[in-house]
């Protein structure tokens, strides 16, 4: 989850039995250097970093007219300014970040929106890093494990944050976790992590039953004291319910699943499409400023009901206890 | 599933250790004491009758017109004919099911889309029925246990059919079965059925770690000879992958999920709205008579990839062996 991930709550995790993550939405590889040195002074464990892809470059200057109207709209009635003019940009895995994995060697890389090309995942993988990535259906599994992937995150539709997909699939095909993790575990050899509602030792001990090698929680570790997100976002968590999420394109220009606000609401009009991923992100920092949660984007998996207000260590334990609580029943 | 479902179907499962079901979709008292009868001819086990309940009386004769538009051009694509004026109709349980419940007794009466008025409901628990429901969401399962239910089914999105979701709650925003289930189990104090995306012992075995007391299965179901489909439909089941369902009201005029085939693609535009439920279903019979899979409506959840051709006895016990071999894993 981008920023939300910071150094403390990786090393946390990693210190406590799990496997820290850091997100590199957006970072320099100067940033991401820091942001593994960070790491690395707080822990000796394994460390997980994962990097979006994609590909959108060209001029952004007179694309998105109607949304830009809806979001100044927003921005009027926040006095927030004027909004800011996106720039076009490409993600990928370039010199200056493979330099970084070279040179810091995190444990794990992980991809969102599929796969950097051969090249650099041969680079990568020369390095000896373990790399992984996420599916929400089997097709995608399956095209994953053909380019030579060393595990697969299964991430059902009840995940917080982006959608991993990476084909077109629309997000109304997409399959609940409980389905689609036994048939990605069926369709290919290499381990699946779960991904999607997984917040207590039973949503564990399920995806465990369901065939999964791994768990990945996101949602869960955002009420830390080390995540990096607004006191209104950790407010929302804490009073979200079952059905308080919706996927949406409006914060980033691609599916991701929030906490439904007015931003969401505001932004959300038939025929009005957002600028092109992560273009229509920068409209969103001097909203998440105001610190309002009503404006700010409000990112949530489907159990953010289960979720805790604990130190990432202590939740790390808490979810092995309560995990093993559950086998030993049977 | 309504007439998915046979006597010989439900019998099949009570006389192998489940509880079967027989669904009261539109017949009459007359047919669904023939179809009780049926049932107890083949088992002397407890059998579920299923009714869906809607209040959507009316004149439909000037209604849906850009519906009928499209219905009328699958139908003249198919040589159908000209199509079937829908009547309206309310579901209710009336004297005449009432008779045929006191006649017969069934074990457990469920409902889909709520539950009935408190008088009908009172009527049916006089007669010693276990009485449950299905929830779409965690507010949901909470109204059905303040109204006095016996046991709540957690309908995850996952699930082939109709939602039965009885508020307004809007489908992208209801929870997949990971994460609705343990927030049900956490929000009752009545025992709660998972459904949705269960079709074999690994997908079982994980719905009581997060919590079930029971599962429903419906799609694992319809590939036993004794259910009463389409060969398309079975074949459709067949091939179907994780992605190939979508939720849409165009055949029944409700939310429900369906293999995505020509039938949902044609009658889906955006502005046009079916008749309401179940007017819109009169359309369809010509089209299943057509025994055309890409034109008739092909219930199915997520999981059906999951699901095998077997005779019903077989398939409770093959499901149970299963269930059994995870548990013993631990």
């Amino acid at each position: 989850m981008g920023d939300h991930t910071t150094p403390s709550l990786a090393a946390a995790v990693s210190n406590s039995g799990g496997l820290g993550g850091l997100g590199m939405w957006g970072f320099s590889g100067e940033e991401a250097e820091r942001r593994v040195a960070g790491f690395r002074q707080q822990s000796g464990g394994g460390l997980n970093v994962n990097y979006p892809l994609w590909d959108h470059a060209g001029d952004l200057t007179d694309i998105g007219g109607p949304m830009r109207k809806l979001v100044q709209a927003l921005y009027d009635s926040k006095n927030a300014g004027p909004i800011p003019e996106p720039k076009a940009s490409v993600g990928v895995v370039n010199q200056e970040h493979l330099a970084m994995l070279e040179k810091m060697r995190p444990e794990v890389v992980s991809f969102h929106f599929g796969l950097p090309d051969a090249e650099t995942m041969d680079a990568i993988r020369s390095l000896g890093i373990f790399v992984i990535s996420s599916a929400t259906t089997v097709a995608e599994a399956r095209q994953l494990e053909a380019a030579g992937i060393d595990a697969i995150i299964a991430q059902g539709t009840e995940a917080g944050g982006h959608r991993g997909t990476f084909t077109k699939t629309d997000i109304s095909m997409q399959p609940g976790l409980f389905a689609l993790l036994p048939q990605v575990v069926d369709a290919v050899n290499v381990p699946v992590i779960a991904a999607g509602g997984i917040a207590d030792g039973r949503t564990i001990a399920a995806a465990i039953m369901l065939g999964a090698s791994a768990v990945q929680l996101g949602t869960a570790f955002l009420r830390c004291g080390e995540a990096q997100i607004l006191d209104a976002h950790r407010e929302a968590l804490r009073n979200a319910s079952d059905d308080s999420t919706v996927v949406s394109n409006v914060v980033s220009g691609l599916p991701a699943r929030f906490v439904k606000n007015r931003l969401i609401e505001e932004l959300t009009e038939p025929g009005v499409e957002p600028l092109p991923f992560p273009a229509q992100m920068a409209f969103m920092a001097p909203l998440e400023d105001t610190g309002d949660g009503a404006v700010a984007p409000l990112y949530s998996g489907q159990s953010a009901h289960l979720t805790r207000e604990m130190a990432a260590a202590d939740l790390v334990s808490t979810l092995a206890e309560e995990t093993n609580r559950c086998f030993s029943q049977y």
